[in-house]
C-alpha cells in the first residue's frame, strides 16, 4: 500500500497542543501535511472568510511532514490546502485534536467538525477528534492509542460517500469505544452581561448543555459520561427525508 | 388565535434589502422583532463569537415592530434575543431574505440558515428565506406571497421536532414550489490568487459549484433550474444512521 496523504487541521490554531499531538500520532501513519489556522478559531463552524483575502505560509518542513499556517477559518484552511497545496487527494482527513468537547449540538458550532464537513464534501476520508478539557496544557494521553486506532481502520475501511467521524473522548480513564448518535440537547443561560466603564452593556458567550435524554444509551453525551470515547457517524446531507411527505401534504 | 410572535435575523446585515422586505411581510402576519447584524456576515455558518463580547441596539421601535442591531454572528443574534429580549419563545424565526443561493451544500456555510438551524435548537419553528440573486438590489417581489404562503402554512401544520426548511427561490419568474432534497455536489476552483504590492500571495474565495446530479429531479438545484421555489426539510441532528451498523462492524 502506498503511503497515505494524511491533512490535518483544528480550531485551536497550529500552536496548540491538541494538534501537535495529532500530528505525532499520524506521521506515524503517513505523510503528513498541516494547514492550521495562526490562531484560535473556535466555534468558526463552517464559516468562510469571504469579506478580506487569506494567505499562509510555510512554517515547517521535515521529511514526512509539512506545516502551514493561515490566516483564515478551519474551513478555509482545508479549502486553502486542497486547492493550493496538496498535488493529490488526501487520503484522510483529520481535525484537532480540539481542546473541548464536540458532542451533541456542539457539532454545528464546532471548527475542528467544519473541517472535517468540508473534507467530507470533497470526498475525503474526514475524522475530527475532540477532548472533554477545554484546558490549555489538556492531557490527551489516555486518547492517543484510540486516535490511531481509529484513524487506521478508517483507512482500512473507509466510510460511504457523504459520511465523516465525530470522535470525542472523556477526560480520564478510558472504557473503550461506542458508536453513537448525535444527543439531543440545546445551550441555555448563554450570555453574562457586563457593564464596561462607560456604562454600556456588553455580553460574554456562556452558558449550560441541556441534555434533553439524558438516559439514552446510544448517544454521545451518555457514552461521553459513562467513560467511553464516542464515535458518531456524521453526514453533511441535512435534509429531513422523513419530513418530506408531511412538507409535500401543505396546501402550496 | 392569539397574534404570532415573529422574530427575524439574516447575514446581510440590517439594512439590506432583503431583511426589509422579509420584515415588510411579516408584519402582516404577526409582531416582529427584528435582531439582525450591524454589516454584512455572509458566510458564517452557526459561527460564534467567543474571543471578545458583543453588544446590541435598539434601532426602531413602533407599534408591532421592534428592530435591533448586533455586533455579532446571524447565530449570535438569535441567540442574544432568544436569550436577552423576548418575554415568550417566539412563534415562528425566519432569516432573509438572502441575497444569494443556500441551496444544496451551501446550507452548511449560509450565516442565514446557521440561524435557522439556532431556532430549531431552541425548538421555534424556523425558515431560511434566499434569492438566487447576489445583487445588492435584488428584486424579490416575485418572491414576496411565496414567502407569506408558506410562514402561514408553517404556522398552521408546524415541523417536526428538530426539523427546519430551508427555502430558495429562482430569480424571474416562480413555476410553483417543489418541496426538495440537498443537492449532492461540491465547490472546485476556490481560489483566485493575486500578489500585493510587496510581492506577497494573497487569496480571495471564489469558486464554482459542481452538481453531481444534474439530472435528478428531486433536488433543489433541479428545482431552481426549472423555475422552482425549492422547499428543503432540514435536520440538525447530523447522524449518519446508515452507516451506524457499519462503524460498528469495525474492529476496535
Amino acid at each position: 500500500m502506498k503511503t497515505p496523504l494524511i491533512l490535518i487541521t483544528n480550531d485551536d490554531g497550529a500552536d496548540a497542543k491538541g494538534i501537535e499531538v495529532l500530528t505525532r500520532l499520524m506521521c506515524e501513519i503517513g505523510d503528513v501535511i498541516v494547514m492550521a489556522p495562526d490562531g484560535a478559531r473556535s466555534a468558526q463552524s463552517n464559516a468562510l472568510t469571504v469579506t478580506h483575502p487569506i494567505r499562509f505560509k510555510k512554517i515547517e518542513e521535515v521529511p514526512g511532514l509539512t506545516r502551514y499556517s493561515c490566516t483564515g477559518t478551519p474551513t478555509d484552511c482545508v479549502k486553502l490546502a486542497l486547492n493550493e497545496i496538496v498535488d493529490r487527494k488526501p487520503d484522510l482527513l483529520v481535525s484537532g485534536i480540539n481542546h473541548g468537547s464536540n458532542a451533541a449540538i456542539n457539532v454545528i458550532y464546532s471548527g475542528t467538525m467544519g473541517a472535517v464537513l468540508e473534507g467530507c464534501e470533497n470526498d475525503i476520508l474526514s475524522i475530527g477528534f475532540s477532548l472533554c478539557n477545554h484546558s490549555y496544557d489538556a492531557d490527551f494521553t489516555n486518547f492517543e492509542s484510540y486516535i490511531t486506532q481509529i484513524a487506521k481502520l478508517a483507512l482500512q475501511n473507509g466510510l460511504p460517500h457523504g459520511t465523516c467521524l465525530n470522535v470525542n473522548a472523556p477526560m480520564g480513564e478510558i472504557a473503550g469505544i461506542r458508536v453513537s448518535r448525535q444527543c439531543d440537547g440545546k445551550w441555555t443561560k448563554e450570555f453574562a452581561k457586563r457593564t464596561d466603564p462607560q456604562g454600556r452593556s456588553y455580553f460574554w458567550l456562556t452558558g449550560n448543555f441541556e441534555n434533553h435524554e439524558p438516559d439514552a444509551p446510544d448517544t454521545d453525551e451518555w457514552a461521553l459520561s459513562q467513560g467511553y470515547i464516542s464515535v458518531v457517524p456524521t453526514k453533511i446531507d441535512m435534509t429531513a427525508y422523513q419530513a418530506m411527505d408531511e412538507v409535500r401534504g401543505w396546501e402550496f
